[in-house]
């Protein structure tokens, strides 16, 4: 197809489409002339997963770049090691000024729940620190709740390994890690705020005085 | 203090603090003479809370602006619906869109856990619309474990609410509600990971080829 009938499929703009490509998140086109392209289903594909990864996702165009070159890779393996830093986290790294009694808490939850997590990896020094930002902001009646949030998670990692095994072949289940990370952190993020609202009995009731209604944005 | 003082202790450049100023994202010093002004431990407090709003939970500065002038609301209250559309996910949400499927889906997975969440409420439209997304990304399998997912958040929604409960005053309450549900999806999302690759069977074999190693990003 020609790149207005992949903007018509697509939703998105031949502008943005042309960015795309120039920014190396989208594969060119076959040149059948000196200015005309044919795009296929794969780059209509490939442009609902771009969207999806920076409109639900969050993520920015250069961290998508470096998703898709990993998707892109020749010999069809991805390192889900590429995956790692991502998701809502996005924040500088410090573990110069992590507690330190935070990494040993940290350390010791993933001792009890038998994970082999690498303590000098990104995924650590992220919960590390996230732990440290609750307590500096006095809020630590949060991570004090860590044991009660670390379950919840394995829960969903168990969930997320069980969908990724089923998948047939290695690149779906790239394409199912990548897209399964990212969409699931706003899927369950989305998800808390249902239960938490959906709840029959309102979760915080103190909030919602008399002189408050109205006021809901 | 003065405004250098706040910066040192904040870690937070003048030029930064007084963006924030402009910005309405926080407040102005007392003023003492024409062009001084004095600082406190509170405007210490609401740039850390600024900071870990931005970095840690990805949120942007007219966000954050709400939420804040949320918080300094006279009267003390804070409605927990300015939080709901918060977190990694701030796609446009389109319910015009949306698959009558996918919402008869999620009416009957509230129905089934009974909770009570308006179905023309912002998180019910993030979760359909995440949905459908997926699938139309060809990862159908995630959307099948819809109720797995749903317990997960439902416990982390429990445990959230349990330590608002916990909290002395409506301020602090408040505050709570919104450190906790944001660096709250970060932690959440960051233990995901953690329990993923922590897991002392590699979660998906298939990836890590001969080929694979030192692909590591």
């Amino acid at each position: 197809m020609r790149i207005a009938e992949l903007s018509r499929a697509s939703g998105v703009s031949t502008a943005t489409i042309k960015y795309y490509i120039r920014e190396g998140l989208l594969p060119s086109g076959l040149l059948i002339s000196s200015n005309q392209a044919r795009y296929t289903e794969d780059h209509v594909h490939r442009l609902r997963l771009i969207r999806a990864l920076l409109e639900q996702g969050g993520l920015t165009v250069s961290r998508i770049r470096s998703i898709v070159a990993a998707l892109d890779d020749a010999d069809g393996t991805f390192d889900p090691g590429t995956m790692t830093a991502d998701g809502p986290y996005a924040g500088p790294l410090s573990p110069l000024t992590a507690d330190p009694r935070t990494v040993v808490t940290v350390r010791s939850l993933a001792e009890r729940r038998g994970w082999n997590a690498p303590v000098d990896g990104p995924e650590f020094a992220a919960v590390v620190e996230l732990l440290d930002i609750l307590c500096e902001l006095g809020q630590e009646r949060f991570a004090a709740r860590l044991d009660d949030y670390a379950e919840a998670a394995e829960r969903v990692a168990a969930v997320d390994e069980e969908v990724l095994r089923s998948c047939d072949d290695s690149r779906s289940r790239a394409e199912g890690l990548v897209v399964g990370t990212v969409l699931g952190d706003s899927l369950l993020s989305a998800l808390r705020r249902l239960a938490r609202t959906g709840r029959s009995t309102p979760p915080v009731p103190a909030f919602v005085t008399s002189g408050s209604s109205g006021t809901r944005s």
